[in-house]
């Protein structure tokens, strides 16, 4: 922007565009798209934005036992009477939790590592929730921890080093199946899922 | 969401992502991500996010001759003495202004519509700002008004309307050159801009 144009800058319009565009994918032409927008709307629909995201930041903490999201002490998970407490699903983040409770497959505990290795990113063993998942295995009565992070080379990575970590504590480690998606197109599946749909074929 | 999973959906978070989803352009899974991009961000930029909303909408208003955004009473324009008072350029939108800003290439006055017409959106000639317009002319010292609205169908009709409304004032009544945009290929131009540019070719 010119000098010439500067002066226009309304300065409290400047910086909503600054920090909407620090948002992830959402770039400067986005954040102007979105202030504009949110300056002809309904003063009401601006106020409860504003409130949604203090009142989210103020009152969701971790839940203390499995670290997904919670309002309270211990997240609906760990509360519940009817959850199989033998078991944990570690997964990289909370929204993994929704995803697989929406399946209805899953009955036992969770534990969310907040996250995955990613060295060159600079997130490494201390940064996840990976000591915390050692001491519930070792004082809970698990008796089956299931490795879902995501199938990629980071969650790899990460399953391999829990991996390592668990192997001495007795229980059973299990991983979630790779294979062909329900959907999907034999043709177009990569190598990878390919040769993973192979290896765990299933007798019928 | 089946009943199963319901009772894991954490309210603040719930709402924080219905809030987001309503902005346009952002759909329920974006919403997701943004909401637990700024569970994990610093509590300080999530503070500043929210009241970089609040602040907005307290403090921004139109300025009261051009109704383009400002802080005070007159926005930068108004108030500057060194603009040409002969000539009103008029937009749709602020952000047009500032697109015309940074060009250098003006140096009169605005008048911001605040829309198009659209009758199938509901949006009519009182939902804008013209009989606003009308009368800075009718008592401004004017003598050409720009007519800048977007080259698109909504935009031409807004035009036409404000021709009809103008033709009798008095003023110059001009619009924008069309044509090839700078770094476009004629090749993929469509017909319709290449056969403006040609219309509207200039001696060299």
């Amino acid at each position: 922007m010119t000098s010439r144009s500067e002066n226009l800058v309304v300065e409290p319009v400047a910086r909503l565009i600054d920090e909407l565009a620090r948002l992830p994918g959402i770039g400067p032409k986005t954040a102007s798209r979105l202030t504009f927008f949110l300056l002809r709307a309904e003063a009401e629909q601006t106020r409860t934005l504003a409130e949604a995201i203090l009142a989210m930041r103020a009152q969701v903490t971790l839940c203390r036992r499995c670290y997904n999201i919670t309002v309270g002490e211990l997240c609906a998970v760990c509360t519940s009477t009817t959850r199989d407490q033998s078991k944990i699903c570690v997964v990289e983040e909370p929204l993994d939790v929704l995803a697989i409770e929406r399946t209805g497959a899953y009955r036992g505990l969770y534990h969310v590592l907040h996250g995955h290795i990613a060295p060159l990113e600079g997130i490494y063993r201390e940064d996840l929730k990976i000591d915390q998942l050692i001491a519930r295995v070792r004082s809970e009565p698990i008796d089956e921890v299931i490795l879902a992070m995501n199938p990629n080379t980071e969650g790899e990575a990460t399953a391999f080093l829990l991996l390592k970590d668990l192997a001495s504590l007795g229980v059973r480690i299990t991983r979630p199946a790779r294979g062909l998606p329900t959907g999907g197109d034999l043709e177009w599946a990569d190598p990878d899922t390919l040769g993973s749909a192979f290896e765990g074929r299933r007798e019928l």
